[in-house]
């Protein structure tokens, strides 16, 4: 029977490793227990943003003194999953979860009823011209899978949120691979991130079921915006080649402090989405939100239609601040304000996780 | 009895006039009628930004067609406030207010109750060494009392808003008013842009009552957060030389169709501000939101302690965008998704308009 | 016999037209003369840079006045190129071409040898899918060869430079076109300005015989740089639907006090070239350029190998600013510096336009 | 007897130390001798850049590794200075400077002549309320001398470069410091940065006698810009909280296979300075240059009077890419085009550091 624990903890820079700190050395927060961390930090969200590779390097090489560990080594152990872009209010912070087996006879189920359970998979690393394409599909989907499994999640509908980091091609990785004579699924590398965040997406849903397998092929990546899951969230950066994989849900075989519920946010200002899932955790005002969120999690993104109910937004024409940056300051702050706290996680570019210009949300509470 | 019509417009560019004109042609606008325009254009919102003049020329000149004025002499009659920045979700737009007299013997008053009333008036143009300092804010009060007058508003506790633009100095300016030995509150342009638009604020602050007169010293300009008006919204642009002033409030002397109210959000995601002036306005729920709401006026800006409700935000320390369209798309974000629509004006900078980080809000609706 | 006259005049502003109106007013510069203005103005350069748009509407307003026309009108009579962004030292400005018959028999050639003479010539509007394609190739060929012979230049090799400006897929323009089932090429609206200056300068390598005819098809088309126009230059704006061609090269059917000639710059730091072409005008040492130079016409880029002379460049991983502006920042400075002055026409997105990462240079002087 | 050795290594990211210890491991750096790093990283070199922070710990790891001592421990030993921006054509590089004792009898000169001689010194912490100041500026000047005799350099005239990483003032150290009272020399995170630059080349000024004792006082600190230091370099940084120096120069007591020299660019497009400098060295024409040099340090910046020799510039008035961004950008492409490389180390933001819009430079060569 596995325990879940998820603390928010806010982030002075992408370095600052100060707080997790603190927690372990209070005994509050097991090294060997963490099995990923989830974290805003204070980049720009798009290729050139290094804090990402900053903020996990700091981390692993404080969990390494710990475990006597390489950086490295906790690297392939925990799953960081850094995106970049605090764009607006939203509050540079990590969300550090930890998982440990409470005693109990095999099979036994938490009288309590379906508590939070995490699972981590991760692919293996992928060729730049699998990028975008259906060999990361299909690669993610099977991991997504391992992931659920070792979540002790069974059903797909108890899947409320598949965290996803994935790689980009940088300008000399394709220059690489176009010398060895690879065709690529694009020559940019801000579009690569949006093709890998596209595939890995679609592997969740692959994965879920929520998509038929024959709609599945390479034409429909970054063009049929119908087909999406519903549950996923997806990050690329530049820090790393494989895909990690992180399952929420809820299981009987957890006896976790935490519950999780989902929704999704059909465009940016869907505030009714965010209150539809406090509603299902039974947090109905701002004060029991208050008390009880831990964080949410949720995808932004600029409508490819240009609009937003109807009026035009600005995202798609602005060569000056990319649509990624502009979405998350904009969902940022609606999920912000309705659930009156600013470091929440909201990252860009949600190509196939929902509808277009909306994303999946989810709210991790306390019992 | 002055009637007062409100058309909020939607524009595809800066030069975008294809819908004011195409309501004059239809009769539904009358040139000789607009006292004021007020618009969001797509521009940087910060001192480059040419979208604001170049929208103030193409209505001037559409406008000066149908009047036989040149566009300079149209500038002197109708007030014109663009403001820069359409982050995130919002949408370009220009909303055109006009006015005509009913015939009704002098002292007649409204048998419905009080309405929406505006009046417009203008300071002398600035010297560059009067900009953010006592000179500007006692102009600029002098101003506002015109303005009341103008809309036929008696009591300070009547107006809802006053909308002003203000001049900045640019590098060239400033470079003359040195060489003339001048001493300016401010060698960056854009910090001038801030010391305009507090002086303008304070300004109001001034003419409503709203602060003891002798608190009012240079001194305090962008520095005592604590003195702020709670109506008032000023935006700077490198387009004009002088305050132009825009009050809108309630008047037993207007016929309008439209009412307005007004609050202050605390901060930038107080969306609890927003769901009372719609109370106040009889809209209780989206839907009637979305059907009677004309447009929302609201001021957006980085709280200076650099912290939303406790947690660190990160605006006013990112060099790639500044912080005033940071706090555009945030504010901006959270009114739409209150009040339904994306094309709401709200607008960056507002020292001295609410406290440090939030701002005022006003609502025009349908009776 | 053509005499040609060339003005540079520095702007204050993408609206300021006062530099031009003075010249007209003192009879310097003939209203009814102008054949097209280059101009470099303070936007972006990207997709949302209005300043372009702004300062044609401007200065067609201007000349508009002075010949009873609407600007409409002026803007099918008078090429006008305005070319975004000012980064680094470039100064806003712009080069005035005018063009007068002097009377002389046919035939007459200038007995001072060739001289400088300008053609200009419009393509019909392009549908969206025919953009960044052999179609607009093929009608940019065919409209440079009616501007050559508009310039009085039957050689190819007099032709020492070809100005076009040409549209872009914007947003809207793309949903509309998608909607009617239409394929473009690109869906990117950043990416189309590049299609459309690529396939522009390829127009002009078919119609001065740079390129074998059966090398030119869609497939290579922004993927085969190792095909160039050694004098094309290509701009695309929001601001227009079809292309504008200007050729400048050497006539002896020209009177004009002018000369021209050119070379490539082999990469972004090619100082040699510009010396090259500073000595085929006569003018060694930096005193005879300052002299005689009236302005520098160039291309930049960020080379696609990502590199300059084997050392990185991050103008491509770069998302907080477009590797145009780096790339016209740093070779803006680098032409400058060679001639002694700022206000250069230096370009960015020089597609097909020299060999990756160079560019195109053409230098007009005084006799 | 003192021998430097400095080295110029490419990296692929602000965390790439793989250069560098391949040389360690090749046995061609003795990390017990490196004295300092000098490196340009590829943030935006402004307030939010973490690459300088990032680079500077993933060096001082490496380097602790090889001397088991932490981290932190080296930075107290090793000055690194780390520029961020590489605008344009600037290559991220780090260029490691190593000393060793050579054995010979005390006051033994080097028979070649002077060569290059390096000394490095830190200044205590800065408070906030120093930092801009003239305590700043004294406490510099005593290092720099101290530095001085670190490099066994006694003559004013022998010095060719000093360059100073200097600490700014956050936001959150700023509030922290008005919470106690203290009156600090601004209240903007961006302006700190000029004025603790401005603050540390003054110092450095009055270390070498360039200006005369009484003309430094509060008051001039980026007022009178007549006033400056020809040889130092200042670079502000959020990772560091007092002066690092290092002073390079000519010493008879250096046996170093190097030679140095400088002049003052007078502005951004001063390629005749950098060609003195070239001449100076012996270096005439692009290959003896290509072959003999190590590195350019230079300093760039927006002229604050808004011209570049007459023409007007617009990096001042540019709310999208920071002044000395589009500095970077200039002079290091002139920089880069004199000498036939680009990763050249030019550094933003050179406020008494050089006329205002120029700034020193400095070429370290091999004989």
């Amino acid at each position: 029977m596995q325990i879940i624990d998820v603390i928010r903890i806010p982030t002075s820079g992408p370095g600052d490793v100060s707080g997790l700190k603190a927690l372990i050395d209070q005994g509050r927060v097991r090294p060997a227990e963490i099995v990923a961390v989830m974290g805003k930090t204070e980049g720009n969200g798009c290729v050139n943003d290094y804090t990402r590779e900053y903020a996990t390097q700091a981390l692993a090489s404080l969990i390494g003194r710990h475990l006597a560990m390489e950086p490295e080594a906790v690297e392939q152990r925990v799953a960081f999953v850094m995106s970049g872009g605090t764009e607006g209010v939203l509050s540079p912070h990590i969300t550090v979860f930890t998982r440990r087996e409470a005693a109990a006879p095999a099979g036994t189920v938490h009288p309590g009823g379906k508590r939070l359970a995490v699972g981590v998979a991760f692919t293996r690393p992928f060729l730049p011209d699998e990028l975008g394409r259906m060999a990361q599909v299909h690669e993610t989907a099977a991991a997504v899978r391992t992931a659920m499994a070792d979540a002790g999640i069974d059903d797909a509908q108890d899947v409320h949120f598949v965290q996803i980091k994935c790689p980009l091609l940088t300008a000399s990785a394709m220059n690489e691979a176009l010398a060895k004579g690879c065709t690529l699924v694009t020559d940019d590398t801000y579009a690569s991130m949006a093709y890998s965040r596209g595939a890995s997406a679609l592997g969740v849903a692959q994965a879920l079921g929520e998509i038929d397998a024959p709609r599945l092929h390479d034409d429909i990546l970054l063009r049929d915006w119908s087909i999406y899951s519903r549950v996923a969230s997806t990050s690329s950066g530049v820090e790393l080649d494989r895909n990690v994989i992180i399952v929420m849900g809820m299981s009987e075989r957890s006896a976790s402090a935490y519950v999780v519920a989902h929704d999704v946010m059909a465009d940016a200002i869907d505030l009714q989405a965010v209150a539809r899932v406090l509603a299902r955790l039974g947090l109905d005002g701002p004060s029991a939100a208050a008390e009880r969120v831990v964080n949410v999690f949720a995808k932004a993104e600029a409508s490819t239609h240009a609009l937003v109910r109807g009026l035009r937004h600005t995202m798609l024409n602005d060569s000056d601040i990319h649509s990624t940056r502009h979405a998350r300051a904009a969902v940022g702050a609606v999920v912000a304000a309705a659930v009156g706290h600013t470091a929440v996680y909201v990252s860009g570019g949600a190509e196939h996780q929902g509808p277009t210009g909306g994303g999946p949300i989810a709210i991790i509470a306390r019992c």
